[in-house]
């Protein structure tokens, strides 16, 4: 049986696996990640460093745990390069792999900006545990950054980073923090307080060029300002992968098109998480992943629901003489044999290749039935 | 939203719903049947004369009992007259329902043979309740009764009738007890226990003539042998009820056509229990119903399941000044007001009906978040 294949290792993958496995232990799965496949709670990455936690310390679960758990096939550090949907496989960097369903949790990307400058290449972006080793590596002796983005993750490192005793300044064309979500009055809340924290706003303009300093970076801003930090950290927002699924002809938007059973417009490929547009919403949080994951599960294990039918003895109630008896076709090949006789008869039904097939139990022998049933597996 | 419709209130129809209610107390389920929807065990039928139990008493739970329990709309006596397929509805003695899907747990009905004299009317059957009450009635002063059909149900009622007190004779065709279940040794192990109670066998015939006698029935066999009895039941075997489903031109063979999911060749229409034909097989008993019943229900809840986001307010970690926010779209009509200030802000968006649609709280108020999102309801 080919399996249900999970591309992602991200809170939308592994929270669709740990759901669907509450419903279904059978059903095989393969999970299918660019990383390392460990797992650990993204929204703490930005906010960890007051906590001063490095990548390691914030695995909750290592991958081969994961596995065992969820009694799954992980594939780790394993890029998926093509879908090919008629076929129902994929090609990866180590080989093909068949699917029967395939669920796309693949995440997305920081947004990038083109910027000019020298030092463009040293912007750094936090979405993922490998991401943030990096900064905490890059961090070094640095004592001010720079946060391109005043958005929910902006503000979340601003937070942090002032709280871990950086000058955070914090950059963005907006009027006042957090604006794409909600009203001026609540979002200049956040203002005085991070102040305090030492965090320096600059609202109204943007980054346009990034050049290396005698120590550290010169940032260039709309209007000619110059701000200086010894590292930079984009947070300007995220961007679905979508990539996979439009070379392979998948509907895409701004994110993978699903309906609201989380299809997309091929029957055997699911998307869920912050590369989905669900109904036409990209929701890149956490409360709308777990939600879609359990429902995922739910469709997944269902359609995998069939009528499939155990040995039914059959119960003859004359309490006189009981009979227990597990039927065989009319034209079955083989033969009945008696394996016990006393006050009543134990008989089996022996096909060809001596396999039992059927059996009766009568009289003192009708209690055997839960035996008689384990024989024939 | 339109119900899921079972027709029929035997074991079938009510397994099915009890497990869908299991899994899902929402779905609207509408239990159409010709009886009066009361529970009751149908393996007691044949087992509930040595025990001298009327027919009220083998009720378990009243029909209105079960529809309260079950969150359902119970239409009893109430026959379906015709599957309008093409727009999803059914006419009933009582007018039309629409259904969103068509569950027949329709059962099976004896089957008659065709037989001469003037007392054919006078042959019983125990298919139901109704029946039983009727076999009840019907022996009144009785002491013999014959049996037609040495099966399952025809040995039952003669090992049940026997310990009742009555002069039982089974007449069958075939050479011994349960011919159709087993084979020879185990089927004659019934033989001896059941003529210690007074049972007689007829094998290897069958009756032809039932004529009234001057006392109760002259039963004649092939062969010209004359059998006396007071009463007379058959219990030759059952025959699934397909003819509302062929007369909507659904698939039907032996049995209403399924398959592995319990699914017609309409796909809003399935069934299980003796009136169904799965995979080729009609399997008249309990565990393949139960088994049945288990399976359907969760096939029709996850064709129920959708993602459909609940309000997930969003929570930016800016330990400093919490913030939670529902966010409303950006072009949403209506205006944000302020509820409450003081260390923080407490504001709802408004529409132009004056319902609250979103919502932030920063600050001192953003542990309301419960509060104001049953606010939006």
């Amino acid at each position: 049986m080919k399996p249900v294949i999970v591309l992602g290792s991200g809170l939308a993958g592994y929270t669709l696996v740990r759901e669907l496995r509450k419903l279904n232990r059978d059903i095989p799965v393969t999970l299918v990640s660019r990383d390392s496949g460990d797992y650990y709670s993204k929204p703490m990455l930005s906010n960890a460093f007051a906590q001063n936690k490095d990548a390691t310390s914030l695995v909750l679960t290592p991958a081969s745990e994961m596995a065992k758990q969820l009694g799954i096939t992980l594939l780790a550090h394993t890029d998926v390069r093509a879908i090919h949907r008629h076929e129902k496989r994929l090609d990866t960097c180590s080989g093909a792999l068949e699917y029967d369903r395939l669920i796309l949790a693949l995440g997305a990307d920081p947004i990038r900006i083109p910027l000019q400058g020298d030092a463009t290449g040293a912007v750094l972006s936090v979405n993922d545990l490998t991401d943030y080793a990096q900064l905490r590596d890059a961090l070094g002796t640095a004592k001010s950054i720079a946060i391109m983005g005043g958005g929910l993750i902006g503000c979340e490192f601003a937070n942090d980073l002032a709280v871990a005793g950086y000058a955070v300044t914090v950059i963005d064309p907006g009027p006042y923090p957090l604006a794409s979500l909600m009203p001026e009055q609540a979002g200049k809340q956040l203002l005085e307080p991070l102040t305090k924290l030492g965090v320096t706003w600059r609202f109204g303009t943007a980054v346009q060029r990034i050049d290396k300093a005698t120590s550290g970076y010169a940032l260039t801003l709309a209007g000619g300002t110059v701000v200086h930090a010894d590292l930079v950290l984009s947070a300007i927002g995220l961007r679905p992968r979508i990539q996979l699924a439009r070379d392979a002809g998948i509907n895409v938007n701004r994110g993978i098109v699903v309906n609201e059973r989380l299809c997309t417009d091929d029957d055997s490929i699911f998307a869920l998480g912050d590369c989905a547009e669900i109904e036409g919403r990209v929701l890149p949080f956490v409360l709308p992943v777990m939600h879609a994951g359990r429902a995922l599960a739910s469709i997944l294990n269902a359609e995998e629901t069939r009528v499939n039918f155990p040995a039914m003895p059959v119960v003859v109630k004359t309490p006189v003489h009981p009979v227990a008896v597990l039927p065989v076709a009319r034209d079955a090949a083989g033969a009945w044999q008696v394996m016990a006789s006393g006050q009543g008869v134990k008989m089996g039904f022996f096909d060809e290749q001596n396999k039992m097939t059927g059996f009766v139990l009568t009289g003192e022998y009708v209690g055997e039935r839960s035996q008689m049933t384990k024989m024939l597996r």
